[in-house]
């Protein structure tokens, strides 16, 4: 007879909830979003889901409804009834017995959590350290891909040296991006540097809303590629995310990074994100129109 | 109110199961084995919890006792009762609410599989065919973890193509591995050429064992890495793999191999492997004793 065991806990195959045959575990078959909501609001759904249904048509998950994602998304952020969460849910190809190859017309799997998102005021004022791990990940980082076991072992190890993020270096010694987060840097005054997008990073969608405030702040923007040492003598360096938009860096690999205080033009870029965020509804509704 | 939402169906987070909260899921961030019966007999197991306990300490999974394991793969493949059976079972860093640096003093979770293997004589018999396909994949592969998403992509796009397996190809150009088995050519009649192991590739078991009985099918080692124009050249190929040992290729994308049969020394290997399964147990008594 076929069975399956969990932990100590023996049982026939057929009686397994199918849960546990899902290929998101077997394989990390499955690709996710975040997303968060700021004072009752879920912030740039539309966005994600686009970048969800790139992700899910990369790696050939077929039959998501991204409407009926959206729908799914909205009435569990209401049931929640957070002001201020995070909203996670992911998308797998489907339960079946393991083979790398199956997973043809099957019933994707969704879950979703919604959860309160941490306080992240002192981050914000203070600034975070962080520290550099080789980038081990795949090839194709632009797909959010349920493959995250090395930017696990990236921040675990960032957070045993006293970081909050690691920042993750090719082979060629050149910067892509943070563990779970894209990485900036301002140089000379007014050049804000990030990596230009491609295979080897996630299309941040925080990193592009970034982007288009870089002007109001008085920054010029240079996609170019930087090396730690370059990023060691930034006058600031700051990290962007769905969950906390822009934060600031104050150490890199333990050097102090500018006054070793979160930089004027980074603050600013709180503040722009924070005023950006409120009229981002009336915007969208404008652009829509 | 923090809560889960499966499919279509909401549920407090406090009430959801802890499976959904998996690790292995999230992130990929478990390790895995399979192993195989032969005739009533699972046969090197100890080779392969040897590798699951190499897996488990380089992502850092502690308090794994590995002898409870093996435990509980003889326990498990009892219950079975299946002659030629395949044992899959992964354990995962545990489950608790999604956090890259979390995991530490989590509780691993065991989750494993007892199935029929299938019938592998026509492959044995007929050889099959097989396609070349990007190497995506990270920059542990030494490591049997659950980040499988680019091997999945290669064996989905090769049966695609009608081939049985995906041959890997580096950035450099030359093969690393197949998606799910080792590779293996043989040239000028006598040279048996593979990768040699490094962080690119798995150190596969059943690799080793073909290595051991090498010579006495009179063949000779070079480990080396080839390019696919090379394989296409050679006199044989092959792959190896726990669930069915040596598998001849006869077809390299598109190109028919030798005579467009399995070729003599790989039958040789085919045999020599069933009486190396057949004397493993008494060898491995000798040597222990």
């Amino acid at each position: 007879m076929q069975i399956a065991m969990i932990q100590d806990e023996i049982l026939p195959l057929s009686e397994l909830d199918s849960i546990y045959l899902d290929r998101g575990t077997y394989f990390g078959d499955g690709v996710y979003e975040v997303v968060r909501s700021y004072d009752g609001k879920v912030f740039a759904l539309d966005e994600h889901l686009a970048r969800l249904g790139r992700s899910l048509s990369e790696i050939g998950i077929t039959g998501v409804d991204i409407d009926e994602i959206r729908r799914r998304v909205e009435q569990a952020y209401e049931a929640a009834g957070i002001d201020n969460a995070k909203v996670y849910f992911h998308i797998t190809r489907g339960s079946q017995l393991r083979s790398h190859a199956g997973g043809r017309d099957l019933k994707p799997n969704f879950f979703l959590t919604v959860t309160e998102l941490a306080d992240d005021r002192v981050q914000k004022e203070q600034g975070i350290a962080v520290c550099t791990y080789p980038d081990w990940r795949w090839k194709r980082c632009d797909i959010k891909s349920l493959n995250l076991l090395p930017n696990v072992l990236a921040r675990m190890e960032a957070e045993r040296r006293g970081c909050a993020e690691a920042i993750l270096v090719d082979e060629g010694g050149f910067i892509t991006e943070a563990a779970g987060s894209a990485f900036f840097a301002i140089f000379e005054g007014r050049k804000l540097v990030t990596r230009p997008l491609g295979p080897e990073l996630l299309a941040s969608i925080t990193r592009r809303f970034v982007m288009e405030l870089v002007p109001e702040v008085g920054l010029t923007v240079a996609e170019e590629a930087m090396t730690p040492a370059e990023a060691q003598s930034a006058d600031e360096l700051f990290i962007a995310v769905t969950t906390r938009d822009v934060v600031p860096v104050v150490q890199f690999d333990g050097a102090g990074i500018g006054t070793g205080r979160p930089g004027r033009y980074t603050k600013a870029l709180i503040e722009a994100f924070r005023e950006f965020v409120v009229s981002f509804d009336c915007a969208q509704d404008k652009r829509n129109s």
